[in-house]
């Protein structure tokens, strides 16, 4: 099977590592297609670029030229899944929503560790629609910029952890959900210091995808994921855009 | 003052009559600006439509010349109300928000009458991460598309006020909000059957707008609607988009 | 039009004080009236005062002679807006729900500012049951009773601009409703202290008043807020009750 | 012991309805002194009539000239009892919050069922601001006023039995509580047409008051239902006024 | 009357405990029978002896010799309490639900201290089941185990106030329910260190119990708690189990 | 991998048909042990069964002599997953909430159809205790009972298609979970009927187990889940219980 994992940013390195996580959870004979939006923000920190992002992660995979068998939207926290789903037969399966879904299978509560404060909104939301809410002990932020994750990793690995140790520790979370991806060892580390159980949202949602392809399961088109009704669109799609395919090969 | 009522859609004619319907409601001294998205469906009924209105909204306001006071939304459960936060200062007013949020005043419940069965899901998604879901009855579908409320609007107004009849009948509603905006007669008509009174979301978003602006309340801006942070956009905006300003004169 | 205000208690300075803040929200050509209840107590700061404050406004404005267009009732957390709305047809708006209605418009999250802690369950209980709640950060107390507003201005200001921090530091708060009235410069402080827009609610309520006034809109008289039944009333009103209007001319 | 029964209402008959009810559920030793306020409508059905009813219970209790152990509310869905509990230290059960608390000993679910459907709100509020809503299948009205009750016993029956029956089949209640007194016949017809428990609110109550006192439990002064501070009081409490003992002896 | 009270452990000591409590709180002519089950843990501290235990309660009362006309299950936050009154049709009162149920009719928010951190969930569960967690404040532990309440009082003691008082000044409790039984002295002292009311779960069950018999209140029996269809066991009940009553004459 | 699946009940043949399921979705490579409990109820119906079998299960997998990798419970609505993620590390994985977890996968609400009507509430209660009871639009009984399902497959499968039609119809459902098994081209008639996606809880379980041992992840041992303590424990284990392997080849 093919499973078509979409970055919500432009940063093809972030693609990389987060196709790189992807293929490390696929089973054998499952390929990883993991995808760059052609247009959108470098990094998305916020409404603004979390709307941009659900509409260019749409357009990435409509412009796919292949088959594939399930959408991995790979952002925290970000709009579009509905959307997605009505445009697409196949389970699409977002990240936040893979986590907290797989958390609490390990424990009674888990908390979502992510990068700027300002996207602890947007996870809240997405929790909240997706009624995953209610066993959610917190949603902490580390303060880091995505694109730093990169730039100083030990650095990021260590504000994170941090307030990893006071979700477990003064909220009471049992799992640590990571919101934010691409990093070796970081879970690791957050297992060692904490103790609970780390769940990474990418590695979830290919695992929950796979499963849902296996099992013959697609997205329900009874009501609101039906297919749009055809009707005239003014200049859209925007010309020339192309999403680019991370072409590591599997 | 100058308010901005944004539609939601690509059809001059809908965003005419919501700037009407606007006009009709605005204070001597407050200009409404009606402006049609340039990129986008020509009725918004789901979810990849809504999604793509969110960002064509967001696009047309920041298109938009001249200086204003406030934006007006003029979609009913369309995404997109949190992004305008972030990129401006002014009030941003919701019609789908401001409807339930006057019909709070005036009953104990209310209920929301709208078009298409499949927008239900939409509406009470925004209802619900607005905090405005917890004294909303019911929200209801007469079954027509958007575009056949110009077509036909008899058998529009037919349809809507049956189902206005039936949530108070039968779901105990107080206050009808429409969901469905831009004909004229609809609401006395449901006045006329249901006894209750009945709000449309553009006219009291705009009279929200309005108090809002003259109370000199603006967006806060200290977490979730901070301004975006800067950042590389790849291919955005799209090029020769630009919002068209339906130049009825006020 | 006119708005009657309606104080909750007996303090004359303090009707003088709302209904000074009552204007300065006024659209020309509004005449607010501002209404002393003729029994109950000075200050209301607790159940059996509400309680009895809920009965005294709506017998002060049974008693105003002259036509009116809408009531706002004056006190942070006060019983008794749903009798005024089985009373009369015009539209009720209380101070505790117009506050928390207009700062939902401009940040996610609000917290409620007032005077001492015992009547924090009182406003808690009032936005639970207007459904207002759920974004609500918290209702703060600033442990100083109401007349000490007046006898201290600066001391009541230092105090309630400390726990306004608080509230938005600690429990994130994008948006402070003061739940404390007639002090000049204490929402401005309130803003300089911590950068969030603040609502007060006598000038929110005025303006919600307003907008319903202008748009056509009455109370909705099907069930929970029909006029009483005629029946036998034992001993009341009281005798010789009159509430005394606050005279200044508009 | 002596527990005070206070009837909302100044119909006397049903004042010594209730006292009947209360005195046959009251254990040896127990003296039921039941009160008719001095003020206040022949019955309460609606917002302002319970308003009313609050402060004239409030008064009823506080001219009663001898000593007391505990307080009962006996008026479905009345407001007030909040005030009860700042004014006295014995405890104070209100009879719907006393219903629900036993129903829920019983069955998984219960239903209310009462008279006007004007006061099923007012009754759906007092279980929520309680806590006691979320076990609540429904609350159904027959359609009857509180008066009719005593005029026609056998239509009144009829009519509430019905709904009872509704709730069971339904709404899938499993206890019901009845939400109107005084009686005879009306809980063994319903128990003998639903086969499920039927909690009447007075007995309830007096049962819970008995028990209070007898674990030397006695109201909570922390916060909440501390005492009101010393204040000055405009024209209140209203001369003349005494509360009516209903004088049957125990 | 007699009331059947249930340990859930095996020590008898703490079956002789909690029997005195409940015969101290029952009235003139009701017995309290105190049983220990024939199996399971020494003391419940968790979900797999909380599992046992709601087995071997329900297998000590199918092994009364005698008539009895109520149920009290005599351990905090265990399971179980559905299947004793699926199996008999008299009254069966928790005592997690009885206290929280009593701490309701006495302050706006109660809280309930324990032993052991790791019972909060099970206690917290059962009270969001029980619909009665909407007014819990908190669930807090003192970290001592069941069984040193007996070995050490005087430490438990301390333990145990110390989080009655944060539970009052830092969560707002207004009444404290004790998750933990038999010390005597404890609820004194924590009454005199919190000024609140302090609510044991055996006398408030023990009472309520009574209340409902006096009543003539059963079990609903029309659904949920419906008797167990006939049906084949297997190796159930285990041989040679004999629950032991704890003799202490009334 | 070696995936525990766990029958509620003492039935073989039913244990049969489980294991054939999860063989059925089982990956290559992973052996699936059915394991029909020593002791219980021959179907569980409701709280006292299902609390046995709680036990019952429990004991079961302790007995099982080899080594495993994950638990399934499989039994529709029943207690003692706690139990079992206490007494375990590997993780364990209910039927129940691995039905509706992964049904939100594919549409927004969700219904479960199960046997008999008095099993709904227990269902209800797992749902809501796993915070997965949101999106459930409804619980909804075919009224048949357990074994019929075995004995008359026919008359089942339209019973339960019925309830599926009802659900998506009448309660909006978009997925539609089984709350029974075993039956082959139960699934395969719902889907035709509704044109939904239909989720069989047996099925999904054993793929999220597998998920979950593939992913490296086993139960939060920190607080809810930690392993009992060690304490004496009476007459506990029952003598000479041994659970059957349903020993099919895989």
């Amino acid at each position: 099977m093919r499973i078509l994992v979409v970055n919500v940013n432009t940063t093809e390195s972030i693609t990389g590592s987060i196709g790189a996580q992807a293929r490390g959870a696929a089973s054998p004979g499952t390929e990883i297609a993991a995808l760059t939006p052609s247009f959108g923000a470098e990094s998305v920190e916020g409404n603004y670029e979390s709307h941009l992002a659900a509409i260019a992660v749409m357009e990435a995979v409509r412009e796919y030229p292949e088959r594939f068998d399930a959408i991995v939207q790979a952002g925290y926290g970000e709009h579009g899944r509905e959307g997605l789903q009505e445009l697409f037969d196949v389970p699409v399966v977002d990240i936040t929503e893979a986590a907290a879904s797989t958390a609490q299978f390990l424990g009674r509560t888990y908390s979502v560790v992510t990068t700027l404060d300002r996207t602890v909104p947007l996870i809240e939301d997405r929790l909240r629609l997706a009624g995953l809410d209610s066993r959610c002990a917190s949603v902490r932020a580390s303060g880091l910029p995505v694109l730093d994750l990169e730039g100083d990793p030990a650095a990021a690995v260590d504000a994170i952890t941090e307030e990893a140790v006071r979700a477990v520790r003064d909220d009471r979370a049992e799992v640590i959900c990571l919101g934010c991806g691409g990093m070796s060892g970081l879970a690791d580390r957050v297992v060692e210091r904490t103790g609970v159980p780390v769940v990474d949202g990418v590695t979830a949602a290919v695992a929950i995808a796979e499963s849902l392809v296996r099992l013959g399961l697609t997205t329900s088109k009874v009501r609101t994921y039906a297919p749009p009704r055809p009707k005239a669109m003014t200049n859209w799609p925007p010309a020339a855009s192309r999403a680019r395919l991370n072409s590591t090969v599997d």
